[in-house]
């Protein structure tokens, strides 16, 4: 069945994602803040662009959003010239951006409001994911609404799944980047404590990584890191972006996160560094910075 | 080939241990500090025990010892009563117990003093790892020694490496200790995190768990986090032992461990709601005690 | 000279500050959230109270607040029925409440634009202080208009300072409590070890207090701290609202923080053991929590 | 009266304390590892000087010690050239170091043992404080001793103070530095924060200095911090053997001082900055580093 959908956001995530759509013969209409880029986007995958979220949202069954941050999508879906003043009546709005789960809520509710649905689907996978159609995506919304929108969004995915009522999905998304943190620093001291002992620390992963102190990171960021090669992955500045919203959401309901708290206080001193863009495994460049 | 064998220490670990040595059909005399332990292993696996380590010794082609900490470690090995004492000219020293790379490098001299080869060789993996013959082990010493011993320790290991000279057995260790640490505080703010903010924690762990929140520990004790389990697996007491040999060979080789440090204190925390048995995952009881 | 002055906001701070005004011969009229303790005030210091801020302010030559946050701040003063709506060309606006300095530039431009002028002007002494009339107030704004409030703060103030434009009072007051949080937690895991060490704790007080490791906070918060009672001082509560504020802008202006940010989780258990209203000496009964 | 005194250990501490003990007009003799420094302080305070401790001590009514750390002090009292080989019966030993409480518990009973009687007596006040004979001490060890020893040790200290028995005067020093880890630590975030913030930094301490945040280090040290200078005061070396000795009687005792052990992390990164020889306060040149 080809659907008309929008896309709105085009950064290294959406254009990507769009792309999947346009491929697999939905009929896409893009907007971006940059035109050139929904110009390029459009010529590159015969689809159309608009100069307006509210122009590329007009008729369209389902509209994808992801951009930078919560006033970001604030803009496009409920501002002045957002996609909520012309969708259509029972279409449905997913926001892939990480945002708070505060904002998935007044989305849920301005939806409600207009006769439309909403879903916050927060994406993990980075660019590659998105790239390869490899997303995880985390969803949060009716159930009647996901089973609408869950197949469209594994053109770019390999996992979509339902994690409970509006904000669900964001909330999710924080566990995973509350688990991270921790993780990395803990990676980041093994691999430190490594070279100051004169380890071989490829050896030492080699050795570690099948027990009991492995995981993704020490699996697919050890090589990177020991080869001080930050220039990828996730970038340090999203990652802050993201551990305030899990700190503001801990505040909200009583979690505490100690370590999380001071790991993103270690981040601030990544981004003083010049580390803004680089992967979050720069943790380990701290560490090494006042030697 | 059929050697005489010497197994110092009958604990959770070096009981199954000694076991798989006989089962292979080599002649193992043990020593255990409680002697009834020593006689029960004797019938159930049809080897000797000796009253002291250093009749235990007399003979051997290899003397394992797994035993508490350093001090343990020194009193059976160079104390009064010590295999070293006893060991044959030629023979060689396998130390099983997690301890100090400085004790490493005594018992090191201590052996070459005495015309004979010492490997340290901490292990992780587990009670189940040492029952299933499935530890992973982490050598320091002369290649020439760790050809001799590999092929006996394989008996009770998946894997068994050498990382370099004395002591870098135990240093390897050590960074997995390190790893792991932040790891677990990690992952215990994520599901205490969703479990505030109302999310299905199972749900939440299949969804993230392949990704870059991945991890062993999230893999391997999630459900039992999730159930206020720890009954079970590495106990904060040893976990508290690790970490403080960690911390004290981080302060003599200038690496800087700071969220190691803190986590340490967090499973004094642990200690102190009288959790010295549970598993280093405990970390979630922890936070919320104050709840 | 008598003036005819304005006091938004009741609290255990605002009440008594409005009272030392009126007492200095001053002509105040009062507002409060709930009337009935308007009334009160009213009756006890013989001035008036308004049904809303924009009443209370017509014809004030200095409208002061003190209030809950920047919320509560922004609804008295640019909120629809706020200060700043009805006060006269040329009158000045002074915000007690502890606030962010974006709040503050805000009110700043807000007052421009209204031909009046504002001074952010945070306290500290706390309750009894502000009973006393011996808060320490510290001022941002123009010299101009510091000089003419300055003497009627000075009512209830031992000190008044101007640290420079808009905003530096309420960065000043951030300085303040950031020192507070290290201070106050380095305290209570010195008293907290000194119990466990068998010593009397007042007799390490006597004699530590005076030296390096002497503080405001060792000297006027050991004995209740030993004594267990924090049913008094400055809560919990508030002291998270303050360091929610300077983190915020610790991430603003690129300042890390991470001591200040792990206490902060830490008074989150504090906060989750009860103890919202508690003195922030309470960090020594949340290392007790656990044993 | 006059008294037969030993001094052990002429550093910045113990140069000047035994120097006031020879113009009090006692006879005193010292030892020193190195001896050109012995002679020069002889030859500028007409004492005299011996080759080994055992050899300063014989006749003494009290010796005092003042060295770097446990193994030093063991050397020096209990060792083969130790004076408690040679110091008379009925005479008293005095540690001025900073050591562990189980170091005095040891010394004590080999006192007990020899005939003599013990005091651990570790100072606060550092350099100047030895050299004004302003010093404080806290005291360990029986009262009767205590009484002879105190006005001995009033040559140099303001005030000498008993704290319990043996071990008690070294576990109040303890107390000291844990407190002042948390406090400057606070401060120097503080101090750092305002500097960020672009505020007078000068100015705010003098407004925030009488108050809730003061503290002896926010008045004492804030200059030079503002300097950058730190050629001064108590070494970083010092304080991580201090906070060494600390974190493992925590240990010991069941203590949990979680930000104590990450503070001591940070002093790690001063040590690796080159900061081995800076005062305490360097810990805002720290925060300062990655800028």
């Amino acid at each position: 069945m080809t659907l008309k959908l929008t896309f709105i956001g085009l950064g290294v995530m959406g254009y990507p994602m769009a792309g999947h759509l346009a491929k697999a013969g939905h009929q896409v209409t893009v907007y971006n803040r940059s035109t050139a880029k929904a110009e390029k986007w459009s010529t590159e995958f015969k689809g159309q662009f608009a100069l307006t979220p509210a122009l590329a949202a007009q008729d369209a069954d389902i509209v994808f959003c992801c951009v930078g941050n919560d006033d970001d999508v604030r803009s496009v879906t409920i501002g002045d010239e957002g996609v909520v003043n012309t969708m259509k009546a029972g279409s449905i709005l997913v926001d892939h951006t990480t945002a708070s789960a505060e904002l998935a809520l007044e989305l849920d509710t301005a939806c409600r409001n207009a006769g439309l649905s909403f879903i916050d689907a927060p994406v993990s996978g980075g660019q590659q994911g998105a790239e390869n159609g490899k997303l995880t995506i985390m969803c949060g919304g009716e159930e009647s609404t996901f089973h609408i929108a869950q197949p469209i969004m594994s053109t770019y995915a390999q996992a979509v799944n339902l994690m409970g009522q509006a904000g669900a999905g964001q909330l999710t998304k924080m566990v995973n980047q509350i688990c991270i943190a921790g993780l990395v620093q803990g990676l980041s001291e093994g691999l430190y404590f490594a070279e100051k002992a004169g380890l071989d620390q490829n050896k030492v992963i080699d050795v570690i990584s099948k027990g009991a102190a492995g995981s993704w990171q020490m699996l697919n960021r050890h090589k990177t890191m020991i080869e001080d090669q930050y220039n990828h992955g996730f970038a340090v500045d999203w990652m802050r972006k993201d551990l305030d919203i899990c700190l503001s959401q801990g505040r909200k309901i009583g979690a505490k996160l100690p370590i999380t708290a001071i790991i993103d206080q270690f981040y601030a001193e990544v981004q003083a560094m010049g580390g803004a863009r680089w992967d979050t495994s720069s943790l380990l460049k701290r560490l090494k910075a006042t030697d």
